[in-house]
């Protein structure tokens, strides 16, 4: 008996969880398992303690709480015994599932829901060097300013306001500064009350395609274009349908083929500033078809503008939402490119009826968001400081846009075909005939460079043109001289 | 016509968008509604700059911006004229539904999917002191701690590593600090790969749902019990079977006996450590027949054990989750009472078959939470900074819940009942026969005390007691004794 308890309690000191109870429960689970049978007599608590190295009074204290939780019975003058009322447990081994932590590795019960078409999240190799898809420079992320307004409002506004919950639509400070804000750099007209803060461009999709879709509806999307956006609608249960993309943006006459022919096109999904990934901007007159064909055929627009600040040109196009006289547009923006990815903060603009259900899905998905950073974000918004930094930011990029240009044309001429972005964080290149951008991106990898596939942007892979995107926003000079060069290399391995 | 364009181009001085871009988008806008005929000549630039009182280069920029835009044709010696190229545009007036805003307040495509059962957040009554239904008292939360480590990451890891995308599944680091943690102050054996970080308790009941559920699956729930929990459970479109809820907790018979009626049955929720609303803990004989019982009909239990970290008596019970052998459980807890509510931080820990599901879909949702933040709550459990916190709140809060049982005893005794609860955040108390909660929460909201309803926590509101819920918490001694003293008059008043 006592060499069953020596073999299975395990009195760890390291940590806070008190000894006596690490005692009972140790013995909690041995009548568990039936080791300790009901109506057993427990081992005589100076005999425990001793073999136990613990002082007595510990392993009492232990019987106490045993028989607290009425898992044992006091004989007088005869000790305590495991109680014989306990529900009759055959002795069970632990599941064959359970990992090295202790908690199982399968459910016993059925999972039935597979999330597919997602990848989980990879890291990039560690040390290469990185032409992303296109993201800002995280290292100019105006994190200082953040957390000074963060730490302002933490010590200052003291209250239940910014603690407590609030409004699933997300901080009306920043929901009126984002009013104003949208207003000045887009001529975007909104209320505070036609906004929805969410995490990112990435939750405002989600929200509109669960509210919108139904299994074997069909959503309208550009491809090449934005993956992550397709994985939305697929895990809603839509059907995607392809529409080309050329010089000037996603294919009208395609769209409106397709509403021809589907008779439950609900979406149809631009990013009419910069299309991802091939960054051209969408023409004037298709915008005005694109407006007269939802109103026509009834369908939402998405217009994800998620990187409007950043255009290198002299004047900005209009959003569609700022057109929009009927109700067809949900305009949705992001912080994510202003800050930094990781800072997860975005907007949707849309008709109150949509924007009603959207908030209350929100409020059942996570109830509300990150208060204390919706207000330092109104604060920077209000100071001009995320302005200031829009400013420098745009002179940097532009900068290492045309420095990516200006390498590429002089080092890589003839291997590949690009246009100069108006705006964005990337460049998208062709390559020539009988380059394979798989086999230079494995030559890059051992190289020191990591280069993404320009693959994950087709939806159907058979339409793949071997182009691939270069992000430029996150590489100062040096990086970009040295990443072209390895690019260079790599592909001059191939012959 | 340049009296139209004066009625229609508003020019706003007071903003930084361009005056030329808001003339060309004025213009834009008068072609749009047909106002501005395709074909049709603009006004010269020298009088349209004289009757805006702008400068001409301005007037000059907005007609080069839409020619740019394709908008119109130069002719030559003639001047510039609407483009005949335009898509034919009836006019159209701005729409009825149209808000101030210039958004639309219906949309003009359809809005499927209604989410019921859930509603908007109300700002309670300003001035009125309030009886929660039982919150920590913001006052108190270490809110100055989690700056300084957000500021202090903010300014030394300066570092892609939390300021780009990462792992859905959350901050490795605090998924490492938080395995200790669970261990030691609670026995729960988890490894960081077992745990999924989430918005809240919120978000892990939500993906929960929706990874397990399918329209028709049946949900047993105690009554009264935790509506934000069914509000997730009947938009996943499940059907909620009740089980009554008596001093020992949730009544197993009758889960049970819905189990042998109810062929799909999926998911038991409980909060075992304090039943909410009532208060009360699930006795340890309960606790291991619903594991038996959900290991002969493959039925998931959610274990919401959001409070655990708050119980007054001598020592916590220990989680349903230590004990489960065979994967069906899946535990569930929250930072949101730690630091506060509006921190949206809590935790699932799960079989893997199911965690992974459930990150993928997180990352759907919103690709990953607050790396900063999640990574300074990862150094205060690290530093020692939460547990000592906590410890300071419990003798705070133990302390509170006396102050309240005493003047209830003392000052109301006859009118209502209640058990001293273990732990949480409130008190449970039931009105003797012919008190009428809603008369009396009437009568002190006037006076200037806001009581919640108890009803809301009854699904079926004809098994409701005259019950409810008295949050001690976030209330002082001083405000406790107002508040009760309120509460007095308030009931006095009936009669």
């Amino acid at each position: 008996m006592i060499k069953l308890v020596l073999q299975y309690l395990k009195i760890d000191r390291s940590v806070q969880f008190p000894i006596y109870l690490q005692v009972a429960n140790g013995l909690i689970d041995l009548m568990r398992r039936g080791i300790l049978k009901p109506g057993g007599a427990l081992p005589p608590t100076r005999i425990l303690a001793k073999t136990l190295e613990i002082h007595r009074k510990t392993v009492i204290a232990a019987y106490q709480e045993l028989y607290a939780q009425s898992y044992t019975d006091i004989l007088k003058n005869r000790g305590m015994f495991v109680s014989a009322v306990l529900p009759d447990i055959a002795p069970r081994p632990v599941h064959k599932g359970t990992g090295p932590s202790g908690v199982n590795k399968e459910t016993l019960f059925p999972v039935k829901r597979k999330i597919t078409n997602i990848a989980p999240f990879l890291p990039a190799k560690q040390g290469n060097l990185i032409f992303n898809d296109g993201f800002p420079d995280t290292r100019i992320a105006p994190l200082e300013l953040l957390a000074r307004e963060y730490r302002r409002i933490a010590s200052y506004h003291f209250t239940d306001r910014f603690l407590m919950y609030g409004p699933e639509q997300g901080s009306e400070n920043l929901r009126r500064e984002l009013a104003s804000f949208l207003y000045e750099t887009r001529g975007l007209r909104a209320a505070p009350e036609d906004i929805l803060i969410t995490r990112g461009a990435q939750m405002a999709i989600f929200l509109t395609a669960q509210i919108l879709l139904s299994a074997g509806d069909v959503v309208i999307v550009g491809d090449p274009g934005y993956s992550g956006a397709n994985e939305i609608f697929l895990e809603a249960g839509a059907k995607l349908a392809l529409a080309p993309v050329d010089d000037h943006g996603i294919d009208i006459n395609s769209i409106e083929d397709i509403c021809k022919k589907e008779k439950k096109v609900r979406i149809v999904y631009v990013i009419p500033h910069h299309h991802t990934p091939t960054t051209v901007t969408l023409s004037p007159e298709r915008r005005m078809r694109l407006l007269e064909l939802a109103r026509k055929y009834k369908f939402a627009v998405i217009e994800d503008d998620y990187d409007f600040d950043f255009h290198y040109a002299s004047s900005p196009i209009m959003p569609l939402a700022s057109a929009d006289d009927y109700g067809s547009v949900i305009y949705i923006g992001s912080f994510c490119k202003t800050i930094a990815p990781g800072i997860r903060m975005g907007f949707m603009v849309a008709p109150k009826n949509l924007l009603q259900e959207a908030s209350l899905l929100r409020k059942l998905i996570d109830r509300q968001g990150e208060q204390l950073m919706e207000e330092a974000m109104a604060n920077l918004l209000a100071s001009g400081d995320i302005s200031r930094h829009l400013k420098k930011a745009n002179r940097l990029y532009k900068q290492r846009r045309d420095t990516l240009c200006n390498l590429l044309d002089e080092h890589l001429k003839g291997y590949m075909t690009f246009r100069v972005p108006d705006g964005g964080f990337a460049v998208w290149i062709t390559f020539m005939k009988g380059i394979d951008p798989m086999r230079v991106a494995e030559n890059a990898s051992e190289m020191g460079l990591t280069i993404s596939s320009g693959k994950d942007y087709y939806h159907d892979k058979t339409n793949w043109q071997p182009s691939i995107r270069l992000g430029f926003a996150s590489l100062n000079n040096e990086e970009l001289f040295e990443a072209v060069m390895l690019l260079k290399k790599a592909i001059f391995k191939l012959s």
